[in-house]
């Protein structure tokens, strides 16, 4: 894996794993308009490049929650990486920590916390929580996580139920039964991602209550993941939050919802002050992790990109992925004279 | 039919009727602009969802014409259930009535109107008419639905003379003998529906007149369906009619209006406190429920899924399609924080 | 010729020419952007139909030049029917009449003006016309035509100088040696449309000055063809034209220019009281005429429908093509609530 | 090469050489966005022509730099020419002197500088100049310059880094050893254009104090090109840049910038009276040219279909390609009723 092709990518990670992991992977929500336009949405943007700029250095550095990052990218949570890799999220945590990444660790994991914990090294692990009712399960969950060295809790608050993907459906994913969403309780067997049962049933009931709740309870600081809208994105702040995620959730659960570039300008500035927004879906270039920057965002998380280098190469491939992202970024900061992610602001970009 | 994928429904349809029976219901005029435009302008417009709500209960019950209905889900008026069906509109009152959903009967339906009403049960039927000429067949037809149970009538006013099909006329749809436009005067066999001797010809010559009449005249509400204005829905409101239905009659005669997903705004906004205001066209998913409702429109019509749900499994299919679209409205509440359909406001939308 | 598919007639009348004179009546300029986009933009405005209109009547006549016609349709001026039927212009004259409608033959005739005047009946005829420099021959030309019984002049202002279309250009369009421009001075063989040694010679100089003297000199009344904007709309009219028609020339000459949709709207508005406004390039439906009207038109002009007609069935290809186009003008009005034409005004469409 | 149709000109061109060097001219950055919507852009423009104006003379002469030019054409700079045509450069040159045409050489060329200016005759020579670190090496080279009567330094600003290419990669262009970019000290071997080596390094580390020193110290214009806002823009005039040229390097280096064609209007207003302005990209009609004069450019610069003409048929081949635009910008003039480059103005193109 040489240079890193995100098309080509993609393609040998298809041929290396069965058909219904794949779907699993690249399944949108109804007619998937909202995972392509993701997509869509970060090219259309233009931009103003600056030039006869002093690039002596090129600085991608940024602190994030008070640590700072060597770049903004961090890896967004997605689930079951034993459809991947043997090795599951432990190999994509050693892949994060050889980058020198943030990894967002999803609560559908196939492997346990400590054993993930335990690739690190200094790369920061935060978590992916989805909100389910028995809150003593939480709190023991989220102490243990504490415990385990995460230092950050993203509550995921845009699939209170479950989506419909009919390119799913048509595969009928039914993970083996050795693949287990070990860290819940029970460790129960990873069911398919879309299932009809679960139509009209709320599994994460979380609420404003639920987040004040969380955000005075957990040890580590709380996100909120999935809000497309300025006034929520305040709202969650005021309830706490010390991060706001701008996500459509890749597109798997609603279609048709607005694409997180057009909504995380009007997020960010509501957010100024209050707390830090970032931003995911659709990101496949260093000129859209520069555009989200110039949009507000601080962070970017990466998803697919990232289990398509997880099958094919492991967590070499991970790092890979993540090395070829913070190299065209740096392009991208020196083709428009943009020296520090500082000068990341508003005028690269031409008006939609 | 155990989930539903509408295009793969539709394939099922047509590969269970005749070439000029599925032309028939696939025909839009011209150049099938506005029966294509209306399906993709709802898919165009973008949500903009609400996180963090409590969705205890999701209702999706709706109040019409003093009415609570289940959902704002109606079926739309279609002619000729005997193509698609040996009990023709009967059986799809029969699946109405097992999904609870109100059903349109149109005036070019082939079954009694008193057979029809035996199917009720507790779910609303109303009747769609066309005006014609003689005034004395009028009252008797109505005089006779409204003995037969039938509650409102749903004036179309779209449609004073046939639009033209080039799809219908290559198609040479020429419906067999028995197919009877069954309840109009004299029972006259149904011809093509698009003829060559029907140009220029006003076979509905319905005016604000006429409107007065029959909602003055008429024992039931008078609901008025085919209107794209704000100011012609405001003076069907002022003749009486207690709703109307935006609608472009799905593109099937004049093409190239503007989408009812362009023109429920205007109309809804116009309509505040005079009438209440429903929409058809090209709505294929909940997604497309919510938005019509976030619109302004206090239900819904579906037309052509209606058909090939009778078509490929007869009532059940008829109630498969409704129960599915209600399951993907509940999902589209869910996903977007929406509790009930007051919630339903304008600000889920982002600007077109 | 039962019914009218313009698509299928292009397609028939293109199996019974040569290619290269098909080449020549399809050729638009350059990468014909213009011509396929005069469709599109009519295509692309979208109707606001009224509803419950008295339709008791449906008048399509309307007042040009002082005379009534019976419908707002006219022949567009298009070069050399004898490339496309042995009659040429006087067959094309013939359905004209046929049809009761007004034809605008061209300088680019291959028939004689007093043979073609012998086909009038009650259908009047114009004479387009190129200005070239000796002013004598075009006296002559003049007072013949008026001797002949035309009633106006169409002075085309658009082609300077030809364009060049490389569809022409790879056809090697060679007209044979008894194809004449047989009404000019020598009766000149007609030579390719679009020629190399054309290029930056300047064959029609007419100016302000000229357009002033001829509005003067002529008997009968002045037109100007192809104008797009309002300042020289309105100085035209100054100079003495009693009508101007917005045309791009159908994109035979000048490519990516505005479309004649997009330009009716300024002129009829800045011609308002002054001249007369035509339109013509693209318009292919009853719905688009209607269009056209609305946006300010007073009469619009079709050009290669009626070649395709000619080639076809001769007269009554033509006379079919015409009454076709008014037919669907009727329904457009029926199905909008239209009655007359005084009705078809701006609030029939939607913002664009 | 009778005529010009630049699609099969450059399919020929394709035909006669290596696909890596097709795919060195070809290539742009990433996915090719800017590259085909430069093209789009001026397409995209839609003209207002003016009639009835006074064509006798149709005068496309403009002063550069205080010298007049027969066209606002030029010759954009692009490198490698050896890959094209056994004499490189030196060809080129000869090309240009046949259409007196203005040449800008690159620093990337193959053929030593003095050997292109014996081919100049009346046509002026530029060199376009990547600033580099060795002051003393760009004095040196400045100095040759002037001796060797070129009369202008463009220097790029757009290209500190370069880009990457996906096609570039695929094909592995990897020049033969003899081609050597033979102006640079010690004549190095032209590399591949794109190169993973490369990422990250700021090669050409000019700033604005660079370009003040190089407008103070050369003794003959300084322009810059690359210049995409209208703030740089001024800057460089207050550095000393006597004329600006608007440019996205072709779409070569950085991906889904602003278009020329939407860039010139903004520099073109700032600019007015301190500097002028010229624009490259995607230019390939006589209208073009007439667009990005009307919105304020002062001459155009053509890159890829130069080296077309060089590869089919050599100095005959680029004569012929600069002959073809200044005719089809004469035939823009007339059709839109242009006498002189001075009545290019705004008004000739509708707003976006």
């Amino acid at each position: 894996m040489d240079s890193v092709d995100f098309d080509a990518l993609e393609d040998a990670a298809r041929a290396k794993m069965p058909p219904a992991s794949f779907a699993f992977c690249a399944a949108g929500a109804d007619d998937e308009i909202s995972m392509s336009e993701n997509i869509a949405a970060w090219r259309a943007r233009r931009l103003r490049p600056r030039v006869l700029r002093d690039l002596t250095v090129t600085d991608t550095r940024v602190t994030l929650l008070g640590k700072e990052h060597p770049s903004p990218i961090l890896i967004a949570p997605t689930g079951r990486h034993k459809l991947f890799h043997p090795q599951g999220e432990r190999e994509t945590a050693r892949g994060a920590a050889a980058a020198n990444v943030g990894y967002v660790m999803a609560s559908n994991a196939n492997m346990l916390i400590e054993d993930v914990a335990a690739e690190r090294r200094a790369a920061p692990q935060w978590f992916q929580l989805y909100y389910w009712p028995n809150r003593a399960e939480v709190e023991a969950l989220i102490d243990r996580l504490a415990a385990a060295g995460f230092t950050a809790l993203v509550l995921t608050v845009d699939a209170p139920t479950p989506g419909w993907s009919p390119r799913a459906a048509r595969s009928q994913h039914q993970p083996s039964p050795d693949i287990l969403n070990i860290n819940m309780p029970g460790s129960p067997m990873a069911r398919t991602a879309y299932h009809p049962d679960f139509a009209g049933k709320v599994m994460y009931p979380a609420t404003w209550r639920e987040l004040e709740w969380l955000a005075r309870r957990s040890p580590i600081p709380v996100l909120v993941k999935g809000v497309l809208r300025a006034d929520d994105a305040v709202r969650c702040a005021e309830c706490g939050a010390q991060a706001i995620i701008v996500s459509n959730h890749g597109g798997r659960h609603l279609d048709t919802t607005v694409t997180t570039a057009a909504a995380i300008g009007e997020v960010a500035s509501a957010l100024a002050g209050k707390a830090e927004v970032y931003v995911d879906g659709g990101i496949r270039r260093g000129t859209d992790i520069l555009k989200a920057l110039a949009l507000g965002a601080r962070a970017v998380l990466i998803g697919r990109p990232i289990i398509w280098g997880l099958t094919v190469d492991g967590a070499t491939g991970v790092t890979t992925v993540l090395d070829h992202l913070r190299t065209e970024l740096v392009r991208a900061m020196q083709l428009t004279g943009t020296a520090s992610l500082k000068e990341a602001t508003g005028d690269l970009l031409a008006p939609n």
